[in-house]
């Protein structure tokens, strides 16, 4: 090792949020991984299933030693990468706390990569070496148990990063922040403060997970039918309080959705969901029990059309239907750029006859992220040096920085960068570098990364007006059509109804071909253009145009 | 007319929203209509410029009279498709008061259609004689100035539509609820009130548009360089209220936007906003007065990417540029849907070195529908016999019901239909009566109603996964491929990229067509089949494809 050697903090990948879904940490040659997870694409990424980060400053930096990943909680925008992670570096071992450990290992398991890495399970509070750092987990609340953030000693300091977190003082699995450890940093000092700015545009303080339990509480007692409950899959801590909920009156908890079953044994066996055996029952056993006497947990709170709730909307659930009188709550924060799809469901769920809770009508969810005084908290308990606000938007990390200048970090100590900018550190202080190659990667189908923005536009622009395709056989010495030309059109107007646009279709084909005695490419040109033309004037339209000459 | 001729209230062609965009209402063969709006396509209504109400039911509907179209006020989903009414039912006189009336003119003098009708212009309070009926209009609250509601006089009863409301104490205009007309009308009895469900499902009380005046003069102090103010074009008392920040603090107004600079002028004629010529400097002039002397009214605050906000974001405006420095407001609500595009061009603002002021940073913008203690005061003022929540989704329509049985009116006398459902009135009473079709109708480039879900389905596979055509030219006997064969493809993989995916495709093309000896048609499709399943193994995506078989 290079004497010496500089710190060097690298946020990657994130889709408009930075520094939320993998962080790099350099000292030298050495490195760790804080997070790998994804991104959910856009409305206008047409077609992408997932986003990742790119993996091309890690794969492409020479000498570099991956020491360890290290994750902060289990959702997917922190874990949901794992398995491309792995893939490019195998054997780096896999640090995580036993929700997300186990959560981890379902996705090792699925893509059959569980024996690729280590994953090494500790409990927040555990004090971790990996390469040349030593992190210091500790616990912090969020919407899942079992969260961390960590502080990285290095050689020139304290490095404290948040990870997902909120100030909750009643915390449904009654775990409360590390405030001492917070504050033991301090005495020790920090010398830069990365945190969570995902509300930084929010006043006041985030509530408490437990308002959620009042709120239940007064649906449990005014349903006189069945329940429904939608919320994630890796929501433990809903799932916890809906089987309190139930108990108190007297439901049996019944769930709909691999996923969500799967998560709830897993956190079950690890003794993190303590719901005895005797209040499940099997979905296709509900029928045996009176509607007053069950609860069910469904997926599809994102309005997603092929999960459970979807299902649920349009009928097409194979064992379960909604009817008048069911009560259905829909738990969960919506994902900005689902807005429409949530409410779209809702709105068909009233139409099958159910009543739907959901927030603001009743108090069914909270963030799982601080809002402005915890911030102010965060900082004034870690008393940092420099500040550099993550996980969010650009105005978000705007706002956060605001809030940094109010508690009296200098401005000059205060880093907003985008992802790929490389913050550098040594013995006199810490500062912004170069730039790499922070961006991502579409995930579409099987295929990581072959889909660039040049096919997204070609989709956007099938999407906004189609395609209309001819095949002219023509004539090799006259250049005349030898038979009805084929046309194929699709997303640009529905062709049976459109006689007279055909009409003056055909006869512009006629007509370009006729008159053309030009050599076969520039005639293409010429009759793709010429369609294009026509095709406007008549429909004010774009489609996409292909032609095809065939000369015989 | 029938003796005791029956009257029918018929809500039609909302997307989503129910009885917002255009009402229908009858006694006998004798009709008036209230509104004729857009609807803004959802996300995944690929191309689809607006939507219009389908006029299906009106151009069936045998022997029946129109006798006016009535303008409650003139936002787009309330007038946008006063060109299509126009054009079906030409020389049917529209009623509206002077802004709304300007609005409209602006739009039919663009669609050549000023003469194919008459706009009556009356004032807030005006009593009209429309067929037979005698509608009472009264001044409401709203975002925008000149806004209505109607006393419809039948012969079973006055109907109450309360247009789009909020009870606005501190109007920026001045102008005031008409809370007697209310009382008067609850005096004389109200058969039944159709009121504005928007925001049904948020508690308390509306802020007055008066709040902005007080961030507005925060956000003015503040600014060192420029500010920049972006709304809707037909947000008046939004431009009035810049219009007073900018007397105070000594700015000169320039507008960037034609409809905006449009609408401005046409409010200044008509006498409705009141901002001195002296005030206004012209856009290309601004660069002659100092930074901080200057506030710009810009459109685009949907995030529109071709609006003037949209381009400022990515550096593509003419005239204009952001720059370090400049503050920009973000006064508008976000059109659900539009969030992603809204929070991207909020993000590039910042990126360009603007600070940004949205809510909720400051109260820059607040709702002009009423909440829920608004709701209950309209229905406790007016006290209806019966009631009909509208102007919502379905979700909004249910909790407006609720607060309605709350204050008493029996669950059996509130109607909460789709469009499309006819509520009946005789001297018995109001019942639901049948369905008629009350859908809506794509707007496309020139073409009204030519796409439908057939077409929007295909422009969403090609949006998911492209599609790829392949041409072969193939011997009429021996089927054998006489060259090589022509693949076109978009949207679905980068060609250029993937030449194993394309061996694969072009062996599979030879193997169908060597192996096949059946008729072409056959042979098509069991080319398509192959070519499918071979390239949904490969990628697991799905492109559509065709395939031209050319016999020679």
């Amino acid at each position: 090792m290079a004497k010496n050697p500089k710190l060097r903090i690298i946020p990657l990948g994130g889709l408009g949020e930075i520094g939320k879904n993998m962080t790099v940490f350099e000292l030298g040659d050495d490195a760790i991984i804080v997070d790998t997870g994804i991104m959910f694409p856009a409305n206008d990424m047409f077609g992408v299933d997932y986003i990742i980060p790119d993996f091309k400053y890690l794969t492409e930096r020479k000498g570099l030693k991956i020491h360890g990943i290290l994750y902060t909680h289990g959702h997917e925008d922190h874990v949901g990468a794992t398995q491309h992670i792995v893939q490019t570096f195998p054997n780096v071992p896999i640090y995580a706390t036993p929700l997300t450990a186990g959560l981890i290992g379902v996705k090792l398991e699925e893509a059959r990569l569980e024996k690729t890495t280590t994953v090494k399970v500790f409990q927040a509070g555990d004090i971790l070496k990996v390469g040349p750092f030593v992190v210091e987990s500790y616990h912090v609340c969020h919407s899942i148990p079992d969260c961390v953030g960590f502080g990285i000693n290095t050689p020139y300091g304290l490095v404290v990063h948040s990870g997902d977190y909120k100030f909750d003082n009643t915390p449904v699995d009654g775990k409360k922040p590390d405030y001492a450890k917070l504050a033991e940093f301090s005495r020790r000092g920090v010398l830069m403060l990365m945190a969570d700015s995902t509300n930084a545009d929010q006043p006041g303080w985030t509530p408490s997970e437990s308002v959620i339990d009042g709120a239940f509480d007064a649906v449990f007692r005014q349903a006189r039918g069945r329940i429904m409950v939608a919320t994630f899959a890796s929501l433990i801590s809903r799932v916890h309080q809906v089987g309190k909920a139930a108990q108190v009156h007297g439901r049996k908890i019944a769930v709909a959705g691999h996923s969500m079953a799967k998560n709830i044994k897993m956190a079950r066996d690890l003794g993190i969901l303590n719901i005895p055996d005797e209040m499940f029952i099997d979905l296709n056993r509900i029928n045996q029990v009176p509607d007053n006497k069950v609860v069910i947990l469904v997926t599809g709170a994102q309005g997603e059309p092929s999960a459970v709730l979807g299902r649920l909307a349009t009928g097409r659930h194979r064992q379960l239907d909604v009817r008048e009188g069911d009560t259905i709550i829909v738990s969960s924060h919506t994902i900005p750029g689902n807005e429409e799809m949530v409410n779209r469901t809702i709105n068909r769920l009233f139409q099958k006859g159910a009543d739907v809770i959901y927030d603001p009508i009743a108090a069914v969810h909270v963030s799982g992220h601080a809002r402005q005084e915890e911030m102010r908290l965060l900082i004034n308990l870690t008393n940092p040096k420099y500040f550099m606000p993550v996980h969010g938007e650009l105005r978000h990390l705007r706002a956060h920085g605001k809030l940094a200048m109010q508690a009296g970090i200098p401005a000059n100590n205060i880093f907003i960068v985008e992802n790929g900018f490389v913050l550098e550190a040594d013995k006199n202080g810490v500062r912004v570098s170069e730039r790499v190659p922070g961006g991502y990667v579409f995930v579409d189908g099987s295929g990581v990364g072959d889909i660039g923005p040049a096919v997204i536009r070609d989709r956007e622009t099938l999407a906004r007006d189609g395609f209309m395709m001819v095949v002219a056989n023509v004539d090799a010495k006259s250049g005349e059509l030898l038979d009805d030309p084929e046309i194929i059109s699709r997303g640009f107007v529905y062709l049976r109804d459109a006689t007279d646009l055909m009409a003056t279709v055909k006869s512009t084909i006629n007509e370009v071909l006729s008159n053309s005695n030009s050599r076969n490419g520039n005639r293409r040109d010429k009759l793709q253009e010429s369609l294009g033309r026509v095709l406007y004037n008549e429909t004010r339209r774009r489609p996409m145009i292909f032609a095809v000459i065939n000369e015989q």
